[in-house]
């Protein structure tokens, strides 16, 4: 019985132990490993190969998809793995979910970026600042009236850390913020109340984790529901979206703008038509990256992994049945 | 004796009283005047012919220089002059400074509007917003690192309700921020602070008035001190900055990025160099026009013009040897 088999408790890490890395750019930092942990690197084709001979997975590359592809294979399986990202989506499958595993994730790292990253695109929506540097480009001036944000309103869907920190910093910019969760609680209301929420809000910001019942929740009907004037925002997952009938909604004017970090295929290809719908903001998948984030996520990681070696319990578990770390 | 020369307490408005309107747009809800006061218009041209038979003058058109051209002119002067703005230097001149006649502001409309959008432009420039919608515009999904706001540093100029309200929308989003005005209080750093403040913000923003002591006062020796990470915002006035060091300071990469909102010269003209500078934000002085605001601007000064016709004291009187409203 190796290592790799022991219950995590009583089974510290040792230089036989083997952390499996899965990235394209190594992770700064992890050099103070160096001696504790038998360190190896994968990538999308040797993953398969490597799995059963590690005691613990890094899933730097958080767009690969090869965890999910690789896990149900042959052979014996890491006790833990851990993503550098927010979400889970694109590791989680039913052979990881009913194993043994512990998967963790690098929540908080991105909360508030996020937010502010979000605040950022409605005051840029409010000011129209999309069409005034449109106009600097063509040398015209051009005075048109812009909205304030103070006194609108907002719903956001998502009630992690991350929906957390966007609606404070939503809120306080007085923005009058309504926060949608999968459990309606003190201070979050639940799936049953966002349609309505959706009607009146000015703001619609989706935030929510990728799950079997998120997936496609923002669709033509939802759209429909929401007020001409107002926007939509989405920093979660691309698969939440039905792009299509944003593209829509955009095109034929039911709501305002929208703006996207997250695609259903990242990257987006130049010959994807959401480039170039009316009024839609069009960002890489970079609302939570700011300078030092690789930094933050190492150290995140390494702390964890301290945690690991001396058996004690981990932070950021990942309810793999959910799909998220369940919270307050 | 006319009732323009009696003194204001003791002259309340009639039929008798005529209010002149300098303006292109005539201002909304003027009707509610109807029978209590003689509304006459005059532009550019006539306004120097018709300000002798005025009790009051409206500068509803407060991108119009007249006032200060028509002024120094002959024969009787109103009594209160009221502009639908925050600055005062495109009306003032030495006989009006000198006068009797009563000078008022727009004080308070502008305030929230400026802040956000002051808001939006630091937040646009730390999430590199421009950038992105060029590469959107290409096609191109390129993903970047960018900034955080939370925990940099802004120095804000001009400690009027203006600057106050910018100074505590940042610090609504945990910007550390120093207020700077022309006389030091609680709160507020006086000018012999600037240049240590501007030398390790991250954030320099401009609402300060125009005045003889401010005119140029943001020059190459001043964006030469700040850091080359640093971003530069005006909102205040044109002349309070001198363009060509700007344009040259971000060209020479001196500092990271500016927005200028307002300038020397406006409209700025299709030739103008600044459309084109790197790293620059040009918007065509909108800053604080937010949907609803001419009636905005247009119930204020009914509501002083009660208080006039009641003899009763006004509100928002500029100081007019500071050329600013003073406050607190």
């Amino acid at each position: 019985m190796n290592a790799r088999m022991s219950p995590a408790p009583s089974s510290p890490a040792s230089a036989g132990t083997t952390l499996l890395v899965l990235d394209a750019d190594p992770p700064p930092r992890l050099g103070r490993l160096t001696g504790r942990v038998r360190v190896e690197h994968a990538d999308d084709t040797t993953l398969a190969e490597k799995l059963p001979h590690a005691d613990a997975l890094l899933v730097w590359d958080f767009t690969s998809h090869a965890v999910r592809r690789a896990w149900p294979g042959e052979g014996p399986r890491p006790r833990w793995v851990h993503t550098a990202s927010a979400g889970v989506d694109h590791l989680m499958c039913p052979e990881l979910a009913a194993s043994e595993t512990v998967v963790t994730n690098a929540r908080g790292v991105f909360d508030q970026p996020i937010a502010e990253y979000v605040a950022a695109l409605v005051l840029a929506m409010a000011k129209d600042l999309p069409r005034t540097l449109d106009l600097q480009r063509e040398r015209e001036w051009r005075h048109r009236e812009s909205r304030r944000v103070a006194g609108t309103r907002a719903c956001v869907v998502g009630s992690g850390p991350i929906g957390r920190a966007i609606a404070r910093t939503l809120k306080a910019l007085d923005i009058t913020t309504a926060l949608v969760g999968r459990t309606p609680r003190t201070g979050i209301h639940g799936p049953a109340e966002l349609d309505r929420l959706m009607a009146r809000a000015d703001w619609v910001v989706c935030a929510a984790p990728l799950t079997a019942e998120t997936r496609g929740m923002f669709d033509a009907r939802r759209f429909g529901m929401m007020q001409p004037s107002a926007r939509f925002v989405n920093v979660g997952r691309g698969q939440l979206v039905v792009e299509a009938a944003l593209a829509d909604a955009l095109s034929k004017r039911w709501i305002a703008g929208a703006a996207l970090d997250v695609f259903e295929h990242e990257p987006l290809g130049p010959d994807s038509p959401l480039w170039r719908v009316p009024d839609l903001i069009v960002s890489p998948h970079m609302s939570g990256d700011t300078v030092g984030w690789r930094d933050e996520l190492s150290a995140q990681f390494l702390e964890l992994f301290d945690r690991w070696a001396a058996g004690r319990p981990l932070r950021n578990v990942v309810d793999k049945e959910r799909g998220y770390v369940p919270g307050h």
